[in-house]
């Protein structure tokens, strides 16, 4: 039928497979290690409630109201402080930020302003699934840089754009895009050299780099690094934030900070996309921001998800160290740990037999845009409890010794 | 500078002209007839206080936690039975209904899954700029059809899509986007018979409806048409509904009801736009919505509106009743009036003017997607008071005459 013929874009389009996959999550006894959402103990749900109240009743007239497209100046204002106080970043005016629908709809909003058809951007294998979705509504030559627990591996980087420019098509590269903290899904962050050096090609090459970072005050012991953003500046690195790990990913808000050119041509694609965030998820979280320490009211958070994240770590080692090639990162923060097989060991094809054995997983396949990474699988710590921690990682185990020994492979 | 090199939209995109004109609308003592916002005092704030605080402390696991992408469930459940109930449309399943970040965010994902650059659409002329932005993000190719009274001009739509089905260019055409009450920018109401008009064309030519319905809940007076959904149902007509005006514009809740198809493919389409509408929003209107007759509740509403639309068709009068050429439509329902002026008065011209004299319009010409219109003005009573109407629009007459003077119009 014609009235349902759609557009090219449209018939493209296809469900997210982690959505799909996470179907079974409540099919009971079901064990999942698989969706990277918070535990909702840790929303501070009482305070938000205080806060709610005073909004609704003594601010209708800007929190039930359409708002500017650009973002509440409550929370702008509150926001930049917060990232002065700690992040070091300072001399942000409004003009650098951008308020929007959670992080995926910053990620959108930035391919269609970015990316035609023929434009090429670096992205990391695994990648995040997310930002994978929101490029390839406008371009699909994603140019892929591994992981390594150090991060994207900035030699091939360098080779890459090396060819790009002996091509004459370097003009065509319009971001690297880099998840520099707790990777989703790998877990691993980007250490200091590989930074400088990302900056460095980008100096080079004059390109953007968009730095993308939901977990990094979801730091659980050791040092970090300084942000791309704050080492290079706006001039070279545009930053994405978001409330959804450490406040609540109900609330949709998203954090866009850059130059003022980029943010502006942000805010004219907003016009047409979706008009402006909700006033009222923004003054709720504004007021909040002025009223409490985000950072210090993380801090119980930190050592929950913490003790979680060793704990499976534990386990893992505890189920999987007698058998050999087996491998996981062990991140210090984020949500996620990244199992990898050996090879031959295909996890999409051991989801079934993981949900027959009670346990859930994302498979590495869905990580990977053309294909790869068939031997990995994504774990989530966050929300099982410890229990379920412990039982879950053995079937797991159970579940890859079931595989293996019907595929020859132990 | 390469790092700011923008997509091929991207380049495109300029700011709405609407929100730029509007940007004087602080200014002391200045009357605004501008912007399409309802007033706060319409907001059910406490009522909304207390439902939000009982969704944060005792529905937190929802209502600050990521959502499905085709929306709340209870929210679903809760406008379905609205819908039946106040627009007798029966039959609807969870499955034939999404809920978006406001209308925008439906008319955006709508452009997305059905246009293509070569796409053409019909629109009105004056057409609604939100739909219009959002189109033309994907194809510029819309064919316009005066309004009048009565709506749309249903013989000028068959005439050219007899055109267009002789040149073979039928299959190009994706939708016919109709606002059937209240128009916005123009008041104007589609009538019975150009409903059924349009949905006899439809079916002929096996076309999709777009049936933007925001304001239908809004009727001061006079008896109401079926809705073209209720009239053709799911299998010719989309349709586009919203809270913004009837409940709280900062919640940022729109609905897309339709076949399961569309809602299917606009659901893909949202993963990677902004994922989720915010469960918080949701789950709050989701339950007000449980508790309390949004029908009744908006008769207070209606009140304040009806009295301050006559009070602004009689100032009309009264101003301009002696000025020939001039005339205006008298809507039943919604937030505007469309002023026409006589040939050779250019409104977008008379803002400056307006302004000096402490008076804001929006000009015609920013109804329009490729000029005209450039005589006519869009003039909002909803949020100007009682006497703040009577003194705008003498400070509008003045305006008028003294450009007409100055043209030697008059």
């Amino acid at each position: 039928m014609k009235k349902f013929a759609f557009s090219k874009i449209g018939q493209k389009l296809t469900s997210s497979i982690i959505r799909e996959l996470l179907k079974d999550v409540n099919v009971p006894g079901m064990i999942s290690f698989g969706g990277g959402v918070p535990d909702p103990k840790t929303f501070p749900r009482y305070k938000l409630s205080e806060v709610a109240k005073d909004v609704l009743e003594n601010e209708f007239a800007f929190s039930l109201q359409y708002g500017p497209t650009e973002g509440d100046d409550v929370l702008k204002e509150a926001y930049i402080n917060f990232l002065k106080r700690n992040d070091n970043i300072e001399g942000l005016t409004k003009d650098n930020l951008l308020i929007t629908v959670g992080s995926q709809s910053a990620l959108y909003l930035l391919s269609t302003i970015l990316l035609d058809s023929e434009s090429k951007y670096f992205v990391s294998k695994p990648v995040y699934l997310g930002a994978a979705s929101a490029f390839s509504m406008n371009s699909m030559n994603h140019i892929d840089l591994p992981l390594s627990e150090d991060g994207i591996d900035t030699d091939l980087l360098e080779e890459k754009l090396l060819e790009l420019d002996k091509k004459g098509e370097i003009s065509k590269v319009r971001f690297i895009y880099v998840i520099p903290n707790f990777h989703n899904p790998a877990g691993v962050t980007l250490n200091l050299e590989r930074r400088k050096k990302i900056i460095e090609l980008a100096e080079k090459y004059d390109l953007l780099i968009i730095e993308d970072d939901p977990y990094g005050d979801l730091r659980y012991e050791g040092e970090g690094f300084p942000s791309l953003f704050k080492m290079a500046g706006k001039n070279r690195v545009l930053l994405l934030r978001t409330f959804s790990k450490v406040l609540s990913p109900g609330m949709r808000l998203g954090f866009v900070i850059g130059h003022e050119i980029l943010i502006r041509k942000l805010v004219m694609a907003k016009q047409a996309v979706d008009l402006c965030s909700p006033s009222l998820t923004q003054r709720i979280a504004g007021r909040f921001l002025e009223k409490y320490d985000l950072k210090e009211l993380l801090k119980p958070t930190i050592e929950i998800y913490r003790k979680k994240k060793d704990l499976m770590l534990e386990e893992l080692e505890r189920n999987f160290a007698d058998m050999e090639g087996v491998h996981w990162t062990r991140p210090q923060g984020g949500l996620f740990i990244w199992l990898t097989l050996p090879e031959g060991y295909d996890t999409m094809e051991m989801m079934a037999s993981g949900k027959k054995n009670g346990v859930l997983f994302i498979p590495g396949s869905a990580f990977s845009i053309g294909g790869g990474c068939d031997n990995s699988m994504r774990l989530s710590f966050c929300l099982p409890s410890e229990e379920n921690i412990i039982e879950g990682v053995k079937r797991l185990k159970k579940t890859v010794v079931e595989y293996g020994k019907e595929k020859g492979l132990l």
